[in-house]
C-alpha cells in the first residue's frame, strides 16, 4: 500500500476544517491512509511574519464571506464561531495524548473538535470543553484532563507543531503527498490528480 | 446581455497570468465580457501589510513550486522570470492609455504583456519592451512613449488602482460577478458556479 498522506491543519482554521470533510474520501479512493497532524498556526506565522486572516485589512472582510461561501460550495456545515480565531493548544494537546492512547478514537476525536467548533459554535479554547468532546468520543473525563496537563503531552505537541515548520508546513490545510506539497483546500483538485498521475 | 465581469489582476502574478488565460472562456460561456483590470499589488499591500510572496520565509519556497505546478495543471505555459516580481508600472500605464485609444488592442496588449514575461522571460518593468510590445500588436512606438510619459495617462492609472482597492481589492487575480468577489486563480470553480447558479 502506498504511504499516507500527511494532513496538517489548525483547528481554528475554516479551510482547514472543509478540508478535513473530504481528505479520507480522497486518500481512500486511491488506497492511502491518512495522518492527521494537528499544528498550531500562530507558532508558523512567527516565521511567515502571517497573521490572523480576520484581522487583515481588506482582505479579513474578503475571508469572512469566503469561508462562508466555500463551506457551502463544499457542502460542509459552517457558521463563523462568536470567538475567532482563538487558540487551540488544549486542542492539539488532548488530540496527540488520545493518538497516543487508541489512534481510532483520536481521529474521532479531531472530527468532533472541528464539528464543535465551526458547526456547533463551541468555544474549544476552553479545556473543559477540550474534555467534554473528548468523553463524548469515549475517552474517560479525568484522563483526559490529566493528559491534557502532562508535560510530556505538552513536549509532544511542541516537538510536532516544531517538526511540521521544518519541513515547511505553514499553513492549513497542508497537505503532503510523496513528498509533495498542497496548500490550500483550493489544491485538493492538484492532490487528486496527483494521487492519480503521481506528479507532472 | 448580463454585465460585464472584472478582472483585476497584476501583469507580475503568475496566478493572474493564469487566470488570464481562462477567463475569458468562462465568462462568453454565461453571455458575459470582460472589463480587463490591471493594478499594482504593492498599492494593495500598503494596505493589508502584505509582502511579494517569494519573500516570505516557507510560503516563498512554497510558492515558487506552486507556481510551476499550477501553470502545468492548467495547461499554461510558463517559466519562473529572471526578475521577479517587478514594478510594472510602466505595463499599467501603458494598457491604460491603449484602452483610450483602441480596446481591443488593449486586450491584445494585456495578453501579449503576460506572456512577454511569464512564458518568454521578457522584462517587462523597461519601458522600452514594454513599447516594443505594444508596437507588435498593432499601436506606433512613438504614441506609446508618449502615451506612457503622459500626465494624464499616470493619473488615470493611479485613480484605477485607487479605485480598485476602495473596492476592496486586494490580490490578484480578484474577479467581481455581480458584486460578488473571488480572489485567486483557485476561485474560478466558485466563480463559474456562481455564474451558472446567480449565487448560493
Amino acid at each position: 500500500m502506498a504511504a499516507a498522506i500527511d494532513f496538517y491543519f489548525d483547528f481554528s482554521s475554516p479551510y482547514g476544517y472543509i478540508a478535513a470533510a473530504k481528505v479520507e474520501a480522497l486518500a481512500a479512493k486511491h488506497g492511502r491512509g491518512v495522518n492527521w497532524r494537528p499544528i498550531l498556526l500562530g507558532a508558523a506565522m512567527k516565521v511567515t511574519g502571517g497573521a490572523p486572516l480576520p484581522q487583515i485589512p481588506l482582505k479579513g472582510d474578503y475571508a469572512k464571506r469566503d469561508f462562508v461561501r466555500s463551506a457551502k460550495f463544499h457542502g460542509v456545515p459552517f457558521r463563523i464561531p462568536s470567538s475567532f480565531p482563538i487558540s487551540t493548544i488544549a486542542a492539539v494537546r488532548a488530540f496527540y495524548w488520545a493518538q497516543g492512547k487508541d489512534p481510532a478514537r483520536a481521529l474521532a476525536l479531531a472530527k468532533a473538535l472541528y464539528s464543535a467548533y465551526f458547526a456547533d459554535d463551541v468555544d474549544i479554547s476552553r479545556v473543559e470543553e477540550v474534555i467534554r468532546i473528548a468523553a463524548g468520543v469515549g475517552f474517560k473525563a479525568e484522563d483526559v484532563a490529566a493528559g491534557v496537563a502532562d508535560q510530556a503531552v505538552k513536549d509532544k505537541t511542541k516537538a510536532e507543531v516544531d517538526a511540521a515548520i521544518a519541513k515547511g508546513v505553514f499553513g492549513s490545510p497542508f497537505i503532503v503527498i510523496d513528498g509533495e506539497a498542497f496548500w490550500g483546500m483550493d489544491r485538493l483538485d492538484q492532490a487528486e490528480k496527483w494521487l492519480t498521475t503521481g506528479g507532472w
